[in-house]
Formats: C-alpha cells, structure tokens, sequence
C-alpha cells in the first residue's frame, strides 16, 4: 500500500466545507467520488484542516492509502479529469507510511481579503468582505502585533470543537494594503475553531475605531469571547498552506 | 426630462449576455427591472456595446431618460439595492440631452486574460481563458503591433451583424506578463463583433507558433477569417472603458 499526498486548490463558495456531509456537497465528497473512478476503492481521506462553507483553499493537504499502481505523480492529472472545476489537484506525491496531513502538520498560512470601497465589487464578493469604510490600517498593524507570539486564544474560538488546549503560537500577521483589497497573512502552529475569522474581525473592529490597538493584550487575556470583534465572514478566508517539517 | 448615464461593472458568467432575450436573464433586463422599481418607469436604456454571454464589463456605460426626481448622483446607490450581487452600477450622472452612450463613444477598451499553467484555476476560470502551453510573449509583441493602427478587419469578425464600413483604428494593443497570467488589453476607435476574440485566438496561435507573428500584416490584408486564430471563449474577455470626447 502506498501512503499518497494531495495538495488541493478550491473554491469553496459552491460546498458545505471540506467535511462528509450527508445531504449537502463536501470537498471531501468530490474527491472520495474521484479517487473511486480512478482506482475502484473506497479509501479513507485524512484532511489537514476542515475549512468551513464557503471557505477557500490553494494548499489545502490530504492523504490516503490505496493499493493502485497508478505513478503517484499521475494522480493529480488523473483525479482532475473527474473533478469539477472548482476543485483542483495541484500535485500528487507518494510520502513515507507514518505521514498524516494532520498530525505532521507543523503549522499553517490563512489568508484573508476584505474589499473596502463604497461600492461591492461584483467579481470578488465571494473572495472578500466587504467594508465600506476606510480603515485605519496603521491602528490594524499595532493590534497584529498583539497578536503574535504564544497566547492562550480561548477568547477567540467558536463554540463546537474539543480541544485539549487552546494555547496557540501565531508567528507572523502581516497586513498588506492593496487598496481596495486588504490582505491579512496569519501563519502559526495552528489555529482554534474560527480562530483566523475572529482575529480578523477583531483587527477590522480596531481599523473602525470600535476596539482600540492598545486594548488587545487586555481582550487576548481575558479569555473573553464578547471582547472582541465579530467573526468575519467565510468568504474571505483562503488556507494558503499547510506547513510540515520536512 | 433627465438624460442619466450610468457607468456599470457586471460579472457576465450568469447572463446570456447585455441585450434584452425573452427566456434568458440579461444584463439589460436586470436594470430595467431595477430602474422601473426605483422610478416606477418603463425606459428605454441605450447601452454603449452589447457583450456576449459569459463576458464581463467593468465600466460598461447606459443612459436613459426620465421624469424621476432622484438626484442623479443618488441613482447608484438606488439601482444597486434592487440588483443582484453580480451586477453594480459605479456612478451615475446627469448629461446632456444629446449625449447616446452608443454613438457620443469615441472609443473602447477592453482586457483579456489568459491563464497559462498545466493546470486550470479554481478561482479564476471564469475569467480566463486557461492555456497549457507556454506562449511565446516577444512573437506574440510583435504580432500586437501589426493590428495597431487603421485597418479593414473583415477577416476579424465574426458573421451576424451588420455593419456600413469594416475599417477600425486599434490605437493600442499591449502585453502584460502577470504570469500565470497574462493580459491583454486593446484601446481602439471601435470594434466588430468578435474581433477582440478573434485577435486574441490570433495572438495566442502566434504565441504557440501556429501563426508566425510575420504573416500577421498579410493576414489583415486577406480579409480571411479562415486565416486567423480561434474565437477566444468569452470568459476571459472584459469591457474595461468606454471613451467619450468630454
């Protein structure tokens, strides 16, 4: 049996998330259905990370064993054919026994895009959210700061998944301003339960002036899921990258 | 009476095109209905240039005339609450009495974008027109300067509609290397039906060495439509710009 390594691309706007679901289409789903077409078995897909309806990916991770002898390369090009289009097999590889998308994951890169302009963009509204107001970005820089480094985030988690901790590393959080696209960047060793989408409404609250800079460390420590921002929309939200060791 | 032009951006993937069709939605019916619901009128709506199903337009420019009161900055804001997502109009202005949308224009332009990668997009393929090959961009620079210009282009245009004369003027036709993506975008005096696309077929079989980019001036020349690329597919095609003399 081989041990073979999907990084996916998708546009998550038409699912209900990456996970099986039993009545609502699941990237999961999509590729379950081609990697049956393609080797006739009904394999088990271990996901890096669950992305929520209408959340996107470009390097979302997966795996899973067969005994097809089809090159490990040539799964990209051979589950493509069945895929729809929203869903794209970026590369195929064939990696040692022990690797799961999971739990070998070291850390992992979000992107988030809010559209700030009068007016929505018509092309775009299912990549970004949009803001009508004009941000302070400088405000939203310091507020980034805050966040980086070890914390407890229990104060910026959704309600709905069991975790042992909630004690999190965020290594970087970059703001790019590309006006009138804004470009959030998180990496970290991993993220709680909305974690990205509640930081990031959060950062848009300071950038509005309803939540100052200087108050996240206080909001960040008092574990308290009220004193913060709302949590942004999935539309905006893109896993860029699943990081792993080797 | 007021004469208001509109200037609209639309995604087109959902519409059988601008003009008005019994059993398909257009974008022409989208703000007929719009328009009627804000002023409760029944307009006739003059639009600069028809774009085809599956293309977009990012300032694609309308007028109409009416008896309503609203301010005619206000009609944005108005129109855009009773329009669907996909379709925003920018800006509104009152002008003058005289002032068509279609025969007040001077000029056009628009951008097309090609994805070239092995593998298509899952974000953007209804945009682009996804290429596998890698193009040869300098053969496709020098072909780009042999259709500016004035020029009969009746080997550059597909059947269907009537025209007096074939003659138009291409001012500029540039390449822009976004890779994966590339751009083109063409400004001109006008165009015939399909002949941006069929430019673009033509350039892009210059960029894979089906068409050498010298016979490119013999090909205008012909007259043949035989001679050129393929139609381009509409999605990749947008209305950036529509020019007017004031």
């Amino acid at each position: 049996m081989r041990n073979i390594k999907l990084t996916i691309s998708y546009k998550g706007t038409a699912y209900a998330g990456w996970q099986f679901q039993k009545n609502a289409p699941s990237i999961e789903e999509a590729l379950l259905d081609a990697i049956h077409q393609v080797t006739g078995e009904v394999v088990k897909l271990y996901g890096a990370g669950r992305t929520d309806a209408g959340v996107h990916a470009q390097g979302q991770v997966a795996n899973f064993t067969t005994a097809s002898r089809i090159p490990p390369e040539r799964f990209a090009l051979a589950l493509n054919t069945k895929l729809p289009r929203d869903i794209r097999v970026m590369e195929s590889h064939q990696v040692p026994e022990d690797f799961h998308s999971r739990y070998s994951a070291v850390g992992k890169i979000y992107a988030y895009t809010l559209y700030t302009a009068p007016i929505e963009s018509p092309f775009y509204w299912d990549y970004t959210w949009h803001i009508r107001e004009v941000l302070d970005l400088r405000a939203m820089d310091t507020a980034a700061r805050a966040f980086c480094g070890e914390h407890d985030f229990r104060g910026f988690m959704s309600t709905g998944s069991a975790v042992k901790s909630t004690v999190r590393r965020i290594d970087t959080l970059t703001i790019e301003d590309h006006s009138p696209e804004i470009q959030l960047t998180i990496q970290g060793n991993g993220f709680l339960y909305n974690m990205v989408r509640i930081i990031t409404g959060t950062l848009v609250a300071v950038g509005m002036g309803k939540i100052k800079a200087e108050d996240i460390p206080g909001i960040i420590e008092s574990g308290d899921r009220e004193q913060g921002g709302i949590t942004a929309p999935a539309q905006g939200l893109m896993l860029k990258k699943v990081i792993y060791s080797q």
